[in-house]
């Protein structure tokens, strides 16, 4: 699916939760996409609403994002679009921006209003838990629910991707292991998180985390602290909520997961969600077929998913 | 290190607690392993004291274990053997029996007397937690201790390695669905296991997670429910329990995560550790460099591997 074909909620006309944009202006070359185009997976930049095909043209040497990002240098490969052939971006489906991470690193409870709404105690530590890439999905596509489950909610995010490989990344040092931003939907299927008191089995149905549209690299989007994140569904505002609100920062989750596991160019590191949360609704809400789920974030994208009934 | 490198605590004169082996004769065509070889790495059949190189031989469609049994005929690609190059198991070095599988996906609290160490209250649904490829190790490799704790555990356990794909698998199929059994020592950093509610970075340092010897085929393993695993650390019996004692058993286990991921070839379940773990003796013992620490599993397997600080 296109995202041509997806309803445009937050784009026409006026919305009662839009995000002020910036200054800056939407034209950069330093947005990168994981798209399929013409019926085969490929990576390249965004412009507007062109996709450069960096996949088609280097594919013999950087066959995908993540090879790309280990490169170490996004900025010399971004030089090669003036060479690569140009789609418009309705004509490709968009794949979770690392579609392969090596591993998937996610934060729970890191914003104080969503830890509160959990009823659970403050921690000294990060709360992690891991998915694996075949529970991610693009922009644009649908977020499955599953038959065994009603309970699909959703947990707008900030995915930061990482750059570099790193073991014992010091929080000082921790900005220079990061590739690009991009939004998450970490869809959570509720009881299934909740049948024990590990989070993993309602954190890795198929096509449940959204990822995307796209990476932005930092120079594009600067300081994090005051970049504001909003869920919505159905246009209604869910989630809203600035960086700053964070319990455990970008550096230091950077740190605390490069000491129990070593990270490579393309891991994900999914922050946390912040207050709002479906399930802690009275009475709940649970996303369902039809459903429109939108997670934007200031500088970094617009990620939109409609619901479907596996 | 090869295997010639181990001690042989269980190997050779009188143990306390040896294992009683059945009246299977020890020569079978049905043991694969994962092995480097001549400095590359390989994968093929044991027997006895022999490696029979099939990977060397069918590199060129039959690349890895995992390649092997996704063919979906192990006993047909072991016929192969009769052309392949033969070296002795001491000149090997043994990788993880799945060096790279697609998902690792762990179970904890599934024995009652484990539980009850614990004291965590009993939940109608396994406990599930997953790990990382690249928290493994191979038998006969040391497991580290990583700089960052002293509080090194073992848990030994049987690991039950996915043969073809599969979904929604229910239990009564469940069976049709494994190609094989190994051992494995679910290595875990206690400290950081409980830095909060969530298990993931205590068991996911890299080198924790010891899986091997090899993979032994269900036809060769018979009926799991009487047969016994032992776990012992420089010779004392540590953990001692038999299958049966299982709180979900092993088609339950494969129903319940193939519910909500896809299970591929290769993939691994590592179903629970018996009571006996370190953490809750009184006073607590932790594994340190030098140690030896065993897992031997009744017509499967004698996992050995000696702990070595990072």
């Amino acid at each position: 699916m296109g995202q041509g074909d997806l309803p445009r909620l937050t784009r026409d006309g006026d919305q009662p939760a839009r995000i002020a944009r910036g200054s800056r202006t939407e034209t950069t070359v330093m947005k990168f996409a994981s798209v399929t185009i013409a019926g085969r997976p490929s990576w390249g930049i965004i412009e507007d609403n062109t996709f450069c095909d960096l996949g088609a043209l280097l594919a013999h040497r950087v066959p995908d994002l993540s090879a790309a990002i280990a490169t170490g240098d996004l900025k010399a490969l971004a030089m090669h679009k003036v060479e690569a052939h140009r789609y418009d971006v309705g004509d490709l489906a968009w794949l979770p921006v690392i579609p392969e991470p090596s591993k998937i690193i996610c934060v729970g409870l890191n914003y104080e209003k969503h830890r509160k709404e959990t009823g659970r105690a403050e921690v000294a530590h990060p709360t992690i838990f891991l998915r694996v890439a075949d529970s991610q999905t693009g922009h644009g596509c649908p977020i499955l629910r599953p038959k065994v489950s009603t309970q699909l909610d959703y947990e707008g995010e900030l995915a930061v991707i990482i750059g570099k490989p790193g073991r014992y990344i010091p929080a000082a040092e921790a900005w220079s292991y990061v590739a690009g931003y991009s939004c998450y939907n970490d869809g959570s299927i509720r009881d299934w998180q909740w049948h024990t008191h590990q989070f993993s089995p309602g954190k890795n149905f198929p096509q449940t985390g959204a990822f995307g549209p796209m990476l932005v690299t930092p120079d594009e989007v600067g300081d994090l602290a005051s970049l504001r994140l909003q869920t919505r569904l159905n246009g209604e505002v869910m989630q809203d909520a600035v960086f700053g609100d964070m319990i455990f920062d970008i550096p230091t989750l950077i740190e605390y997961a490069s000491s129990f596991t070593p990270l490579a160019p393309g891991d994900v590191i999914v922050s946390g969600t912040p207050g709002g949360v479906g399930a802690k609704r009275k009475p709940p809400v649970w996303m369902k077929p039809g459903d429109v789920v939108e997670v934007e974030i200031d500088r970094v994208g617009l990620l939109i998913n409609t619901i479907a009934d596996e």
